[in-house]
């Protein structure tokens, strides 16, 4: 069988666990650009209701008995196939898994009056990395495909949630290799954004953000080694977290170079609701995941109390490259807005450039010179995807001791970048330190799906990741074309800088929801996802 | 210069900062076998008094002026430099900074009529690799010598206690690299044993266990990659604490192959008391170290009630080796004085076999192949040690994807030792996991200094350093030649275990101290520190 075979095999495979009644005609881009429009159109007013709630507004209504599991379940595998159908989010599909568990937890509930746990009935997704039993890990490789996961398998996260009553149906797309902040690979190709569908979701974890975008699903896991949780959330206008390394268990999850030590990918939640968010997390926590999973700290759930005034760290560019127009506006705004609540914004200026960082980050994830990747590829013949060998310079595998001089030069400048962190505390009015920096998520807000990529000169996540910090994405604004025009006479930091700021297209993205990060220190999840709530208040 | 003149300047160098009326005739070794007894002797009895005495006994006296912190600063450097003489255990020597210290600390006492801080006036030892302004980290290398360190290199830990009020005074001996259970190196020859002068320290940080056991110092700082806290620390009748991963901040602590990320060395205290190394620990964490080394979890001190029962996992040999007599003997007295004192003890059967993890532990210590560790050599053309080269096989450097590997085993390891260890649960009485696993430290007490290696065959400390779990060595008896005689008819494991059995010589080391290791889970420091207390306490 030839890869291509095999991925349109795949492709049926999934499509046809869509129920023959949920199947559609999908209407062609320009009549219905927008997925959630259309899919508030094609889904029963009484689904609708259910897939506009939040997990806490749905918790409360089968608490008092309002709603039933199935119902809810039912109506987010409705609005799932319909969403897969229209943007091709989902990498598999599996609705009487789903039926079948929010049947049992309804009968819990009848049997004892009481919830199963803290997410009893809650549909959560997730990105193909998380290992279920019987269903593939494919990771946006052939090689993987049809070589279902055994229950040994399983990841220690998903069954966490699973526990505490979570409902799976569908896992969700990613690129190959996870290495791409766009979403496609030669199994589905390409997935679309949940807001446009002319519009690329992001990358890594494009198929779960721009599901969730659609109102297909409430909240769900993602993953980020250099950015993969935070662009789609962004992309789709989600509050996502990217948490500490291992703060949250990554143990069983599925992953190309998955060893790799020194700036380790981790795994956290996106959704619409940010107090969905915390609960997800917060749960997770409270299981106590460091006796499971041995990376993972024992560092309980701290509440966080936020303080009547808050000081931020805050740069509109990080003299790397420049923002696109709503982005330099969303952060213009948030400024303001603060600062009239009576918190403090000083600016940031850390002593290490975002460039550096970023470079050394791409010589980690490249140490191994893709051989993983290489060698999947070959089991079936498929070619790497475009996105994939575009964006990164490969060099040769690299020995242990080069290896251990990217950890040396990662730990001396995260000493550094802590260092000017804590000296902050002698010029901020509250004498403490900035509680929390402020930046761009990505220098746009998205572009057009399968779009040559740009991210080579993209430098805003790197970052968190290099340093090991925690990132609360935050949704802002949307952009507004009357007002998000381009920049005339436009110097950028340099050549790349300039290219980049000329593929902003205010026609092409009006409307789109624009988001910023709220960045805390390490393993602070508790501040940054609280600090959030304030940044969010301020300006909406 | 040749490497062995810049050695012997070294040394003098090292011996010259003695002050002229501390210097001593040493008898030999016939004469005076042991340095504690020895030293008692040579020590006028009002300072005896002071060396006699634990850290927070000292504490109590300078708050109520009883003691100044320059009489403690006097006694313990006068015991340390007679020690000196006697074991050879101090890389660097600096009194005259102890004294000035001490004198601040006095008037600011006199001052305030308080103690600057917890550690007021407490001397503290350090191994070499702590780095102070102005003083060399040889690690053991003629090249690293005669260049001293800045204060930008000085290590955060050292900061944390001096700011504290410790009192630093000397540095102690490490073999070459730290790469060796034996204390060692072509700068200061061999270090010998605080308890017998024929004997080893072990190693790596045999010159401080020495130095304590000597009661030149009441506590100190050494380093832990496979052992080398414990072994010395066992060898030499102290408590002492191997944290988990970075509890303790490692922070610019100097090391050879430093930055090897997958199972790193850690750094801990040594003493002779368990409250002193309790308190010490404490007031490191107190300062929250997390906020300056980034490789420090966010873990404050979390006090621990010991239960009214608790239940051990135990076994006497762990199917690798067979230890020696004596420590055969205080397992069995362990097991019976916790079983008298209301606990239970359970057999110890983990999945994983100590010489799997043994064999994977070194070649990760391998893994670049001691390419900086020939390179140094080359500096001076110093040859590397015997204690070095024999013990350890060389295979080339690997390529990160096979460290990369060498990360997966350990992990997946992880994971199934850490399962078998909560799923003791389904087995105690009182339906937890197993508070702790106690386990010999070592096969032998010690064995005559520079006597070719063994530790080929010694597999009891790895597991400890390979899973990240926390262990605090416990004197629990001393050798007694009558009672601990050869077991007749010894059938071993294999051939190397019969061996091993066949070195244990009760005449040579009848008297020496005889330690087990109390072992807790990842990150459990504060639990296993307690429960060290109720082991001491049954046996003592």
């Amino acid at each position: 069988m030839t890869w291509e075979d095999l991925a349109k095999a795949k492709r049926e495979a999934v499509f046809n666990k869509i129920p023959k009644e949920w199947v559609i005609e999908v209407p062609p881009v320009e009549e219905a650009p927008n997925p959630r429009v259309l899919l508030d159109k094609l889904l029963p007013d009484e689904e609708n209701a259910i897939t506009d709630s939040t997990a806490m507004e749905l918790l409360d209504k089968m608490k008092t008995g309002e709603l039933k599991a199935i119902d809810v379940a039912t109506a987010f595998c409705h609005r799932a196939a319909l969403a897969h159908q229209v943007i091709n989010c989902c990498s598999e599909i599996f609705f009487e898994r789903a039926f079948a568990r929010a049947k049992e937890l309804d009968e819990y509930y009848e049997k004892t009056g009481e919830l199963y746990g803290p997410l009893h009935g809650i549909p959560v997704s997730l990105k193909d990395q998380v290992n279920l039993e019987g269903i593939d890990s494919a990771l946006g490789f052939l090689s993987r495909v049809n070589k279902p996961k055994t229950k040994d398998d399983e990841s220690v996260i998903a069954t966490i949630l699973y526990n505490a009553g979570a409902v799976f149906y569908v896992k969700t797309t990613t690129p190959m290799a996870m290495m791409s902040g766009e979403t496609y690979s030669n199994i589905y190709g390409q997935t679309y954004n949940g807001w446009n569908r002319r519009l690329s979701p992001g990358g890594s974890s494009g198929g779960e953000s721009s599901l969730i975008a659609s109102k297909g699903s409430l909240i769900g896991l993602s993953t980020d080694l250099g950015g993969s949780i935070r662009i789609p959330a962004a992309f789709n206008g989600l509050f996502a977290l990217r948490a500490s390394w291992g703060r949250l268990p990554y143990c069983k999850v599925d992953n190309t170079m998955a060893f790799q030590p020194v700036a380790p990918s981790v795994i956290g939640p996106s959704a619409r609701d940010r107090n969905d968010l915390v609960h997800l997390v917060k749960t997770i926590i409270d299981t106590e995941p460091w006796f499971v999973d041995p990376k993972t700290p024992p560092i309980p759930w701290r509440p966080y109390s936020v303080p009547e005034k808050l000081v931020f760290g805050f740069y509109k560019t990080n003299k790397v490259t420049t923002p696109h127009p709503p982005v330099m506006r969303a952060m213009e705004l948030i400024k303001e807005k603060l600062v009239a609540a009576g918190h403090e914004v000083i600016e940031w200026d850390p002593p290490v450039s975002h460039k550096f960082i970023k470079e050394r980050l791409r010589e980690i994830f490249v140490a191994e010179n893709y051989n993983e990747i290489t060698k999947e590829c070959a089991i079936t013949g498929e070619p790497k995807i475009p996105q994939l060998v575009e964006a990164w310079g490969l060099k040769g595998e690299l020995t242990v001791s080069e290896h251990w001089e990217q950890a040396r030069i990662q730990y001396e400048t995260q000493q550094k970048y802590f260092k000017y962190w804590m000296d902050t505390a002698k010029s901020t009015s509250t004498g403490r330190p900035v509680d929390a920096w402020l930046t761009p998520v990505w220098e746009t807000v998205s572009s057009i799906a399968g779009n040559p990529r740009y991210d080579k000169v993209s430098s805003y996540t790197y970052a968190v990741n290099y340093l090991n910090l925690c990132s609360v994405v935050t949704p802002i604004t949307f952009v507004d074309k009357t007002v998000d025009v381009p920049v005339t006479d436009f110097q950028g930091y340099d050549e790349s800088d300039d290219a980049l700021q000329q593929t902003y297209d205010p026609e092409l993205v009006d409307g789109m929801p624009v988001a910023v990060q709220v960045i805390c220190q390490r393993y602070e999840e508790e501040k940054a996802l609280e600090i959030a709530g304030v940044v969010y208040k301020a300006t909406h």
